[in-house]
């Protein structure tokens, strides 16, 4: 039971911003470096990041992107919820289903009720919480940079 | 967030066991056609759900295999834990961790207790309440057994 590394992805990539907010525009290349994954893969969660409304991409020789809202509207639980393929087995997906049994299952409502207790959780917890220690973040962060 | 083809074929098989309590043993082959999987990989689920204890295998003409234990004594939160990766995200995995922030992340703390709520669901559940509508189930069985 992993999460997507898109989903992993984008969680890091709203923490390096929501760390950063009030400094310069971040670039995707130096995210990209920071988390060890290619500039392709990076640009494709920023992109997506754009499209959920939760970054902004400033364009022109300063340009670089930051969050689109503060982190404290920047609910974790929902920016899973909008990234996650959430189908725990084969049945929660109506459309690929193959067992047999799923019409007097149990186990699916059984899980399906573990999976909303567990986004529950996530929705207890904005951005806000997540970089409220940001100067330690930020201090692995540029010391990242400098030795990159 | 899927649990793995393990775990999900491990669940299953256990359902097929529990729905047929005290009927003939079964066959591997037999579960394997019903859920459509390799007798291979079926063979390699039973195999582990023999080693944790969970079913028995009886030798011999008439031989198959059953539940070692009844179904209210079959824990579902136990069995994913003991069957599933639950590496939800790298850091999880100390060996294999190449993430530069979880030093600092308050992420992995949510994202464990998120966890952990979810396995606390499923600790709530036994076998017995999965298989409760064993009839229902059965038939399921036995007309894909008729029609195979």
């Amino acid at each position: 039971m992993h999460l997507t590394s898109y989903t992993d992805y984008a969680l890091r990539t709203l923490v390096y911003l929501g760390t950063r907010q009030g400094l310069a525009l971040a670039k995707i290349k130096d995210i990209a470096n920071i988390y060890n994954i290619s500039n392709n893969h990076m640009s494709k969660v920023v992109y997506e990041l754009g499209q959920l409304g939760l970054i902004k991409t400033i364009r022109g020789k300063n340009g670089g992107i930051k969050l689109a809202l503060p982190p404290e509207e920047i609910n974790i639980g929902e920016v899973v919820r909008k990234t996650e393929n959430l189908h725990i087995v084969e049945c929660f997906d109506r459309n690929n289903n193959t067992c047999i049994i799923s019409s007097a299952c149990k186990l699916k409502f059984i899980l399906h009720e573990a999976l909303q207790t567990y986004l529950g959780v996530l929705d207890n917890y904005t951005l806000a919480d997540v970089v409220s220690n940001r100067f330690d973040l930020l201090e692995i962060f540029n010391f990242h940079e400098k030795n990159a």
